[in-house]
């Protein structure tokens, strides 16, 4: 009776502790599958993505054409693993999953800066993309520079491979 | 008949679409409130900030301390508001909400880039902090500035605010 009443008290808090979200959008890339896929979208300029926001919030995109780049927040779901320790794309070493952008991640929250090219109603059309194609968009936040760029940082392992003002040997999952 | 079987595959794909989330750890900040908390760390860089992860996720903070800035990903537990519309902390004209900051937004997920101090086990110490004490925490990724840094980015109605490289009149919460 008390370990009944024990499993019951910890599933209520596990319970409460559960975050539910919805999406608000899908994203459309040309990306069906991850081999190819730039591991930044910035090192593939030239392609385009479309979001299709759901109607009912097209009325919260007022004024982001404003903005030249977006940070969307989407769900890698694709992914159906969680791992804690991850090897990145950029090179076969190790790392804690918090140091690496794997989408094979605990809550499998995927981030990226794109930039905008256009919007109509509630069709984001944008560039630099890194996003597999039909990927569930969680939000979009503007990129603000004053708050988003940093000077000073230090870049961990991935540094080495940007050295000298180089680019990566792999700029393309494989 | 038909309704009833309409609403019940209407509820299934919702639950289809729904997505679960859990914390990853607390964050633990002095701002018990809104009120006097800078609308982005940088503006108030001495304050101090403690995340505790929760131990089963310990292992994935391997070589984050290489990193001088992390982006925290988190859920705005406090509103409870979901608008479309809204005003942000530094005027009083009203914008869409995906081009705002504000917590009151569809998912509620915030999102910051602090400053790394010190990790110890799973308590990780960082500056320039924005976060209200108690949030719960979804993810950590590394700040890279050959990522996250773009030059030429226009950032829409927050341009005015930092004119002549000007700080803006309202940095704190009111």
């Amino acid at each position: 009776m008390k370990l009944l009443r024990k499993a019951i008290r910890s599933l209520h808090s596990k319970m409460k502790r559960e975050i539910k979200l919805k999406p608000i959008g899908i994203i459309h890339t040309p990306y069906k599958e991850p081999k190819g896929m730039p591991i930044q979208g910035k090192f593939e300029k030239g392609v385009r993505g479309i979001i299709q926001v759901f109607p009912e919030y097209q009325s919260g995109l007022k004024d982001i054409t404003e903005f030249s780049h977006l940070i969307l927040i989407y769900y890698f779901n694709r992914s159906k693993e969680e791992r804690l320790i991850g090897k990145p794309f950029l090179e076969d070493q190790e790392h804690g999953i918090f140091a690496i952008r794997s989408p094979h991640r605990p809550n499998h929250i995927g981030f990226s800066i794109v930039k905008l090219e256009n919007i109509k109603d509630n069709t984001i059309s944008f560039s630099e993309v890194d996003i597999l194609n039909g990927t569930p968009l969680l939000d979009i936040k503007p990129y603000v520079k004053h708050f988003d760029s940093r000077c000073n940082v230090k870049s961990g392992w991935i540094e080495k491979h940007f050295k000298n003002g180089n680019m990566p040997k792999r700029t393309k999952i494989r």
